[in-house]
């Protein structure tokens, strides 16, 4: 068997990270963490630590570990078809199936999906499919995305401008042009801390009209957002928000993209955050949830007033150029059918949305009161925590104190619980399973009041 | 059990397949095919139709379906641990195993692997890379790439950029800006026909040095090629191309993507592509031989020369803005590091040069004088047949007559052989399995030859 040190060795000279420190990692200043099994809500690494994750990954195993059925069935399929391509009207009964279970369950003006592999992908054949829906109505100028700061939307070229970070843009020379951003629906973060949540709305609202004022409706194209930021900070949208949004790209022809891969198949304790919050979306992307991360598979859900185009675009101009070799990849449709069969069979959708509420309200009780707590927010099984250096005036920690990453490691460290540091604030941000139990939402609130007390005091 | 019409129905009215006429098929005029099994170089269909797939899917299986070893290596891992990210250093002993395993193959001057799921996305890692590196050498202008027409590096909106065909722009306002095409090294359709091979690799160079002085060499960040074109027409270069293309680069400042999604781990008979033609690429994108396509798993091998270079980006900004929740997924790297063991246990990449050298030379015994076959050309376990009107004065056939199409058509419908009518020109791909075996190359050539005798007589 591999000794732990020959890994960390092979890591550090030939693995190239995500969202890592390059040169400190490859000269083994931080650390290579191989996890090697997992189980409900609980994950383990090789050297036998085992660490409550109340991030579920990237918010993205929402069935919770280890669910044998979902893993036979991928061992099934890959021992019978582990491969074959979906291209010119090609499937399996699983891709076919899943199709099916995902319009099932979709909003009722939803038609047909096109499967991709990660959100960043289903992001990309939106704009694709997004940018010919208006070449084929003849309006080949109304091309540009408004996407919101903060929003999450993707880490390619396209999909890493949408993400309204600027660690995502950083020397990456992003934002492209056809891309821009508007205000993010962030009521904590106002910048007139005098307003009330309903004259924030308007001036969110007002800030959209003068940007479509200004570059002119008809370059307009799409607007696309989470119904509730994900990795901008976690921040469900203030009441009336999205209706009033909805209505002004309604009055401009834009086509709205709701990005559910965090929120989709049933993360705020509803199927789609578009049943949630009443959205009336064109295209729905999906990822995380469709298969709890157990093969890589996503989707971009179209509705029926898209496809009536993209077939009139066919018709005029033949197959479409669109394809990806993985798309609706045999192990993937697999996992899907199993994950969505196993949301369903155990209740996990209201499991989500008790446990989350849980999860809130004792977190708030926790530490509502402490001095260094501005925010405690959420919605079905999210929940996030921003601290402040002051709450009367509202006033942020410096960011390189690293407040947030600190206590995330101190929760780990202390607790062994995962959470997760979000990028852009000194933010915490909890996205557990949806088999959470309630004495697990215990542990996560009991173990943040300690790690808060050993930071902040 | 599910009826076949059944899922038909579910298909026409859930399921937006790629590359499709999708007004079609919705409206059921095209046909639906569900894959059932497969094993070896046969794949069979749920009406219980055995057919050889001489293209390997996608030339995605290289090992050959129904491989129980990776079969039982992707359950393995589904049951034990199906998902964990691979963000700041965390990963799993199948990750990080592969990760050496790549570079253990790879050229001598490669140094990092990061992991992706599609060569798409492989590709735009690349891009947001040579930016970043660039930008932390000081060279904010040296951005654009370099593309050959007929070149085929994906379908996202700056990949399918990249993609030099026409089918995967019309309608999608491709290609954007940043990039560029020059001149195809496919001697077969060269522009003047008394050119000798040698002169036309002069006329390709030049090509390229005059692209290079008319744009800036210092707006040119780098240059990206299949070593053999794939999608574009399967198109081995001429002799000499690589070298003088890359000394080219060299004098300019250039780097070189080596794009082997189809080439790498083995098709052309060789590890690699670099190592086949010699090239000395600063990035290499691999995607479907890494796992024989058995998981969805793509990769960035990055050289020494880059990497110092993100180091120092990361020293000077921290943490890379870069990574996608899927990368370095468990059950991908499961099946690569199954996949690339059987390569070597089974000599599957001997198998793909002496079976492919003859198939090749079969085919060319075959067709090679037949009047309507104007190329006949391959490497490895690659194979196309170019079909012209007329082979005296390489006069091509109208478009509108898809040939190609009714060749493979008839192929299917005859004798149950998969080829691919490669999407511009007249032109029959092979890619088979490396495990093909001689008396199956037979069949594909007997088979190739009726359905070239029914066309076109």
């Amino acid at each position: 068997m591999l000794r732990n040190d020959q890994l960390a060795q092979w890591d550090r000279e030939n693995f190239f990270h995500p969202s890592t420190h390059l040169a400190q990692h490859a000269r083994g200043e931080t650390q290579t963490r191989v996890i090697k099994s997992a189980s409900g809500s609980y994950i383990e690494d090789r050297e036998g630590r085992k660490m409550l994750d109340a991030f579920a990954g990237l918010y993205c195993v929402n069935v919770g570990y280890g669910r044998q059925e979902i893993a036979e069935a991928i061992g099934d399929q890959a021992k019978e078809l582990a491969y074959y391509h979906s291209y010119v009207g090609h499937g399996t009964e699983a891709s076919i199936t899943l199709s099916k279970m995902i319009l099932d369950r979709a909003p009722a003006n939803m038609s047909k999906v096109y499967f991709g592999l990660s959100g960043s992908d289903a992001n990309e054949t939106n704009i694709k499919l997004i940018w010919y829906y208006n070449n084929i109505l003849g309006r080949p100028e109304k091309k540009r995305i408004i996407s919101r700061w903060r929003g999450y939307h993707g880490s390619g070229l396209v999909t890493g401008s949408l993400t309204g970070l600027k660690l995502f843009h950083k020397k990456f020379d992003l934002p492209v042009e056809q891309v821009i951003h508007t205000q993010a629906p962030y009521y904590f973060r106002r910048d007139d801390l005098n307003q009330s949540e309903e004259e924030f709305v308007a001036h969110c609202v007002a800030e959209l009209e003068a940007l479509i004022e200004r570059e002119g409706a008809d370059t307009i194209a799409a607007f696309i957002g989470e119904p509730v930021l994900g990795t901008g900070g976690i921040v469900p949208p203030p009441a009336g928000y999205w209706p009033a949004i909805q209505a002004v790209l309604k009055k401009h022809d834009i086509l709205l993209v709701a990005d559910e891969v965090v929120t989709g198949f049933g993360r705020l304790g509803s199927m789609f955050g578009a049943d949630h919050y009443g959205l009336e979306a064109d295209i729905i992307t999906i990822a995380k949830g469709l298969t709890s991360a157990y093969a890589p598979l996503s989707g971009s859900i179209i509705s029926e007033k898209l496809w009536k185009v993209l077939e009139q675009g066919t018709d005029e101009n033949g197959p479409i150029g669109h394809g990806w070799t993985y798309s609706a990849h045999p192990i993937g449709a697999a996992a899907g059918v199993a994950n969505l069969k196993l949301l369903d069979d155990l209740k996990l959708i209201q499991n989500a949305s008790s446990v989350g509420a849980y999860l809130n309200t004792s977190m708030k009780e926790a530490l509502g009161d402490h001095a260094n707590v501005g925010d405690i927010r959420g919605e079905g099984m999210l929940c996030a925590v921003e601290f402040v250096e002051d709450r009367q005036d509202r006033k942020f920690f410096e960011a390189s104190q690293k407040i947030g990453a600190q206590l995330s490691a101190t929760l780990l460290s202390q607790d062994s619980v995962i959470a997760r540091a979000m990028p852009q604030g000194d933010i915490l941000g909890f996205a557990p399973p949806f088999c959470l139990g309630r004495e697990e939402a215990d542990i996560i609130v009991a173990s943040t009041a300690r790690a808060v007390k050993t930071v902040l005091g």
